[in-house]
């Protein structure tokens, strides 16, 4: 891969323009108002995919978002490496918070990113990791190194949970036949200490909604004699975790495995410092389950939490409204056998049963996905850690990733492969929240990593 | 009273047309956006008051909204009847909730007006009810039957704490003094059974911030591990209230008057039905504190309600984030003696233990007003009373009232003299909610009424 490397050494800035550009496309999936942008993006993808030397470059129409596809087949009797990301982003509220624009891309330095990094939404989930891909790619087809096939699949739905993928991965597995799936949206410890995610958790997310009377009332005539949707929205949320903070919904727990005291001594290994960590978000003390450490909570653990809630009046001021209905989203991070479905349906039952017959509840859910769990010993795995242990020249650590991927655990079922996580951000790039941003050295670091990859997986 | 009962009749349309004008101008005190409509109600009233025969009219400025004042001195040796009403109205949201536009006065037919009613905010609080004096007393002065002295103080802050009014009484002692305050801004019990509000609760309210991370985080990441704002907020709010729907804070209850039970038997005197209150409003059951009736609850016993909530992701669809903080409005209405200010750093006081270490609390108190009560053997109540029964040729029921209107308290302190509290809405006129509408009936008995109030007080 010696030529691949010169290659990507002397095409840096033309990389980072095409992740400029493709972070300028506000492709905000959750909301229809983003909808020709979304589409614009995935036409962005294709043209790079085309630009790297891809075949068939194809903008697959769903009933939701597109699906770009490209391939570049090298012998039919060589592996195939199936590259899977996604080219949607997630909202960018709360916008007031950003300090630059979430869509226009700038270069600032940080903390953990003293070499500059790249400000906007998307840039480390996942347009910046699915970039890598393909520029690496690019650099092995131009310089005839590409020592085996690679099939491209960009999808625009996976911060909306995926919705249309598994319908086209069923519809399209003589396409996608492969013998090993490889994403980048994950991270590594440190930019010192690289690391592979071997787990993730599932999801269920639902909506809740409690009514209470026809209108909005006035409170101080009604109040004390009618329920207050939001107060009683507040005694069902508290009710959901007991005072050790597991979660109360019957059979919640049945499918977690409950870890050997040697495979949490294992786990806790991982570099991590309590200290340092509170620091970085400002708290005083961490907050979950009693009995578990942060990295269990977060690696191996199921946990509940409220991500939106809206009721009443919310304006400047003060006003004495009883409202007639108070909202809240909720989802769950499923880890083990827990089944989305099954969860969803027992949040269901659980959470109207917590309600008095004042109020009426109403509870839609909105996506899920399974848990899923990369074996460490497959071929697949050693060449990510062999790959990245050439580039970092440190050891590589597996790691529970506290993240859900809802698509893993599909491809595995369906195209009867294993999914490699060889993900290179950070967890202080803040996805999902303002001033989002993605490192220039793990955008190049991966875009370096992923040839050795397919040089030690193909060989 | 005659001259001016038949001048009423003669006027009828004339009379809606400055009601219908004064609601086209949306004087919402507690948004800023709204600034110069406000003013703009204050030069409407002001020109109401001089085309009615008032003398000395002025707009007062404060520190806030102006106060609008006027008088007509019959005779220095006869009573004055100071007249309080408020020109400033509740925001509209939510806007798409109003069938018709808020500020766009639509007279339609409802089941408790078959004769009509004038839909906009602010139709029945308060400026409905203010016109009805203004238009009464036009009409006293035009057949020179005005038998005693009267005054007017007609302020713009009362939905936001009327925060300047009681500077303003203090500093203009002199000016406004009088023997009796006459106030309509509350209900009767129907149309065709009249009634006089005889107490008043106070209000204490406060906003709330629960503080976490410093700033919003990926659930997967963080989640389980990292408190919850949202969580933590809900479980704070679920303890306000024990099992019996009694407000938890210590000392709540300390000056709120036991009532004795032969005057709970006569309160409860009252025609209410259960039934017909249930299917207005369309509920299952109702919902308070235990040991009280709904009549109870809402008059004699003090309440906490959470009138708005927000935080984390409340757009269209799914983003899983771990909210940097979480946000709720809170109020309380007080009875008997219990201290707005005081109730308000308990609260705050109690509020903040009940959060764990791993979150920041503040607590921003909004306003407060002091609970009332009228003497129903008092010269005034007695005018109320019989002038009523003049119009309506029904008895009039004494009630006490769940809302506040904290400048009754005020009024007693400052001007040394009782308040009378004769409304005429009625409390299915939704006021503070979408659609608030005042029946033409009422607006009419009202400007009946209030004549043989003044024939009765002077006589």
């Amino acid at each position: 891969m010696i030529k691949t490397q010169k290659y990507i050494q002397e095409n840096k800035d033309l990389f980072l323009d095409d992740l400029k550009a493709l972070l300028r496309i506000p492709s905000v999936s959750a909301d229809p108002t983003f909808k020709k942008d979304v589409k614009d993006a995935a036409k962005a993808v294709a043209k790079l995919l085309k630009g790297a030397g891809l075949k068939k470059v194809k903008i697959n129409k769903t009933k939701g978002h597109p699906i770009v596809y490209g391939e570049r087949i090298v012998d039919k009797n060589l592996p195939t490496v199936l590259i899977y990301g996604h080219y949607d982003v997630q909202p960018a509220d709360p916008i007031d918070l950003w300090d630059t624009p979430p869509f226009e891309p700038t270069i600032k330095k940080t903390k953990n990113h003293p070499q500059g990094a790249v400000f906007a939404r998307g840039a480390a989930d996942d347009k910046g990791q699915v970039l890598m891909h393909v520029q690496a790619v690019k650099a092995m087809i131009a310089t005839k190194e590409l020592p085996c096939n690679v099939k491209f699949m960009i999808e625009g739905e996976e911060e909306v949970g995926s919705i249309h993928l598994g319908i086209f991965c069923k519809a399209n597995r003589k396409q996608l036949a492969c013998d090993v799936v490889l994403i980048s949206d994950t991270s590594i410890i440190g930019n010192k200490t690289p690391s592979i995610t071997v787990g993730l958790r599932g999801l269920s997310y639902v909506e809740v909604e409690v009514v209470g009377p026809n209108r909005d009332l006035h409170s101080g005539v009604y109040g004390g004699a009618v329920a207050n949707p939001i107060n009683i929205l507040a005694k069902m949320i508290a009710q959901l975790h007991d005072k050790n903070n597991k979660i109360t919904i019957p059979g919640f727990y049945d499918d977690v495995k409950n870890y050997a005291k040697a495979e949490r001594a294992a786990l806790n290994k991982a570099p991590f410092s309590e200290t340092k960590y509170k620091k970085d978000l400002q708290i005083k003390e961490v907050f979950g389950e009693k009995g578990y450490t942060t990295i269990e909570r977060t690696g191996i653990r199921p946990t509940l939490d409220v991500n939106g809630i809206w009721g009443g009046y919310i304006g400047e001021g003060a006003k004495t409204v009883l409202p007639s209905a108070a909202f809240a989203k909720i989802s769950m991070r499923l880890v083990s056998n827990q089944d989305p479905a099954k969860i969803t349906k027992d949040f269901t039952k659980y959470f109207k049963s917590l309600a008095p017959k004042s109020v009426k509840v109403k509870v839609t859910p909105h996506h899920g996905g399974h848990p899923a769990v990369t074996p460490i010993d497959s071929k697949e795995y050693r060449a990510a850690e062999a790959a990245m242990k050439k580039t970092f020249k440190k050891d590589v650590i597996p790691q529970m990733g506290g993240g859900s991927i809802p698509i893993v655990a599909l491809f595995e079922q369906v195209l009867k492969v294993n999914v490699v996580l060889m993900g290179f951000g950070l967890d202080s790039d803040v996805i999902h929240s303002p001033n989002e941003h993605y490192g220039l050295f793990n955008y190049y670091r991966g875009i370096e990593t992923i040839p050795y990859f397919f040089e030690q997986y193909c060989s």
